[in-house]
């Protein structure tokens, strides 16, 4: 697979967030693929995610719902694509779980775990149908979004879970 | 996985086709992992493969050209996402090489291949987004397509590959 490239970013469809952060990878780990860790920092506040459903198999589910400020729910179904421990988590809601078709599917995300000397890479690829799905996608402040997100996630890391 | 049965077919958005057949599965999946034996079974006559390419991972790339009686070709891209040699082969055209979302995906197929004393227990669950999606791929003639593929691939098995 790697000979072919298939994960370099197509500057056109796809968007990046990369970030070296003071966190080992194991952390990062856990509070992505634990729900009990999710709800706590996967919705820039004050939006809340106020449920999350993981079964951490290629073809099973990854629910979450998020809260607005205004008590609207937005839930969200996709599945899990490949998973490598402490290094890479892939999923999508192009599909459902056991790759059932999503009558409404947005994006893939790639996020790769880099282990760094002082903590760890940060990197997420997130892959659109088109170009102006991926316009929508910054629009709708990714860039922002991801980053607010990764820094409640940092403070779960070094508080909850550190122990 | 098996726990939640994701591949428990849906009446509503799945088709299944399914034959016992007595041919060897490890014969079955060669013709439908090795290229220069998919172009020569894949598609019911007169129509003809042209074309195909296989990267037998997943998120690597299943793409196949198609062309109609009348000289038109139809290309299909999509990617693998599970491969169980001689048991399971699954892969859709919701995402293309890498997992990027498709434009144009249209369904996911889980290809099953089970042992049986004479043969194999052939069978395809393929998933669709909704009731309208499913609908349209019978009224192609999914069944009588899927059967007389099947008849070519056999044929294969029991003359080219059974060396």
């Amino acid at each position: 697979m790697t000979a072919h490239d298939y994960f370099q970013p197509d500057k056109n469809k796809d968007l990046v967030f990369e970030r070296a952060i003071d966190v080992p990878r194991e952390l990062v780990w856990s509070a992505w693929t634990d729900p009990k860790h999710v709800v706590k920092w996967f919705t820039p506040a004050p939006w809340r995610t106020v449920d999350c459903e993981i079964d951490l198999t290629p073809g099973g589910i990854f629910r979450t719902v998020m809260r607005s400020p205004e008590g609207q729910d937005f839930p969200n179904i996709g599945c899990y694509l490949e998973i490598v421990k402490n290094e890479r988590l892939i999923w999508t809601d192009m599909l459902q779980p056991g790759y059932s078709p999503s009558p409404n599917g947005f994006f893939t995300a790639v996020l790769t775990l880099e282990k760094l000397p002082q903590g760890t890479k940060y990197k997420v690829l997130a892959r659109h149908k088109d170009e102006e799905t991926r316009k929508k996608h910054e629009d709708m402040g990714f860039h922002d979004g991801w980053g607010k997100a990764l820094d409640q996630l940092i403070e779960l890391c070094k508080t909850t879970l550190k122990a």
